[in-house]
């Protein structure tokens, strides 16, 4: 099989660039003496996944149960599920543990630590709980300073539960792109999930896991010191997100979404391919960025990216191809009907999620098809 | 099984709305004396598209070879495939009609014309041809009175096909918001494809089929001379901005997305909940509306809107909900851990494509669990 071969629109993985985005990841966390826990939300691929283990990750974390049981159906143990967990969810991750999943849950009230705590005294079994801290006002998480974090740690020691540590993830670094706010943001979610370790420690708890992360901090923190552990996702594929936050460089990007001339208007100088929203996702995570790739960077099918076309717009199942500034209106000749083009994405965890399978290329032009999978 | 015993976040269908939505579609299109051909890409669900049949469509349309594949199996063999074909898909196509499948593809181009005919000449098979119709300048297709339309029409005359007629898609007329332009636009698109057909029919060629159509402008139209079918699609379910655009209510939305708050940020006046982007997908369709709904509207568990309440931010499994105006600093009663919240949302295309199923829930409350696909 050969990329002119493939059914289009189709997701493909640049194994090459995959591997190096991992070995560049690891590396960074092993200099820094952590361990690494990668998110697997990005990619939903066993084939993936084993690739960061084998580079040296420990464990993974996950951003549903559904990821937990596919992971642990494949011999995956060490899951953390990185979303507050609510009572719904318990009988779910109880069935996990009790067929040997090392399981770690997350929370961050009251209500729901006495609920976990409850759950677990009632079925014989000890949670082992991380305590969500907010290092950045973004989301999800208790202040390191708040009285509720001992309040937590407390409702937690009723029993049924082991406290695990903090964890935090300082997703508004993606809303930043000079080295020094990264620096700057990755020492204050290192500083603030550290000290809400601290006081944990200093009222007499167990914290033995700090577990911080995000991309973006992952690859600008200068030093992790009181972190054991660091977690990030999309940098296994990249994307122009990433690219315009400044940690990565196009030719970084390991996923693109190969598409195949549908048709033009000459007139206006599009393309129309047949890779629409439905193949690139509906995310626009560049809109607000310095640079605006609309639905993705226009690319070669060898990759090449081509300069200044952008897909400009997506219906469904078409996708708009133009340039920027003056229309190409000699596009009908550039881009035959037919010819394939690669689309690097704004957002890898969305356009991935779009597809129930990657081709993956090697570098000598093989093509695996790793399956994905998708639901809850 | 009832709603509060559902694994949350889980695509609602309310049946009865579909019901109503799809009985208002098929009466008008009775009385306007047309065919009506639904477009299945917003369901992709067998249940869904035979309520569409049982009430009197007549035939499919799909986006993709994939959906033809899929519905034919399930035993519908009238199916166009209202996307340009290219020779790379042309394969999949004959098999489909080698199979028994009544399939009727689309082109736009001479390019396309010409090897859709040396193709079917190649494997002796007459494909049944569509020739697209540009008719608001948003997409795909050629002007009513472009030399184009009879050079494509002499192209498939070459041999291999047989042209079933002319079809065009107003989809600009999702970018309007008065009755007046609606119904103009409507005019519009019928016109312009009733004038694409006379122009084939003056140059001696068969055009049997005139077939136009979005939910805007199906619902608008005040009269379809010379037109033969019309073909819609997220009229089945409806969503947010098709509110806006001035076609539904919010009680006739029977699309969406069921939630449980997992946590909150008091101080803020936040709920987040566990159907982040993932769930509702990254559309965003109303936000250059003149009502922006953020991620959707908000609405208790028993489907009532709370009036005020938008998910306002979303990552891939959280979803912030948030007061408009001031913050409501009495959320965490209101609102507490384990509520479910049904979360309306902006796209019903997008946001159904994210999930593996449906939960249709009868007026009765009973909960059915229709499959849907996905992929190419």
């Amino acid at each position: 099989m050969k990329i002119s071969e493939l059914s289009t629109p189709a997701a493909l993985v640049d194994i090459a660039r995959m591997e190096r985005n991992i070995a560049r990841m690891q590396s960074r966390m092993d200099s820094l003496g952590v361990s690494f826990r990668p998110h697997v939300k990005t990619s939903k691929c066993v084939a993936v996944t084993q690739a960061q283990i084998q580079a040296g990750a420990r464990g993974i974390t996950v951003s549903t149960l559904k990821e937990a049981e596919q992971f642990f159906s494949a011999g995956i143990t060490d899951i953390l599920y990185a979303v507050g967990i609510t009572a719904n969810k318990f009988a779910q991750a109880l069935a996990l543990i009790r067929n040997g999943c090392d399981l770690k849950i997350l929370t961050d009230s009251v209500q729901s630590a006495s609920a976990i705590s409850a759950f677990g005294i009632a079925n014989d079994v000890r949670f082992k709980v991380m305590i969500e801290i907010d290092t950045d006002d973004h989301r999800s998480g208790i202040k390191p300073e708040s009285p509720q974090l001992l309040e937590v740690a407390h409702a937690l020691a009723a029993g049924g539960t082991q406290l695990q540590g903090v964890m935090t993830h300082a997703g508004s670094s993606y809303d930043l792109n000079t080295t020094e706010a990264l620096e700057k943001m990755a020492e204050q979610e290192r500083s603030g999930c550290v000290r809400a370790a601290e006081r944990l420690r200093e009222a007499g708890f167990s914290c033995p896991v700090v577990s911080v992360g995000s991309t973006p901090t992952a690859l600008s923190a200068r030093k992790l010191e009181g972190v054991t552990e660091v977690r990030a996702g999309v940098y296994v594929f990249f994307d122009l997100v990433m690219h315009n936050v400044g940690v990565c460089e196009t030719d970084d990007i390991a996923l693109s979404v190969l598409s195949t001339v549908i048709g033009h208007q000459e007139e206006k100088g599009w393309v129309i391919v047949d890779a629409g929203w439905m193949a690139m996702s509906r995310d626009r995570g560049t809109q607000k960025q310095t640079r605006d790739f609309g639905y993705g960077q226009v690319c070669s099918a060898d990759g090449t990216p081509l300069s200044g076309y952008t897909m400009t717009g997506a219906n469904q199942e078409h996708g708009i191809i133009s340039r920027t500034g003056d229309p190409d209106l000699s596009i009908v000749s550039r881009f035959p009907v037919g010819t394939q083009l690669r689309i690097l994405p704004n957002h890898a965890c969305a356009t991935a999620a779009q597809f129930p399978e990657y081709q993956a290329l090697s570098s000598d032009q093989n093509i695996q098809t790793w399956s994905r999978f998708y639901g809850w």
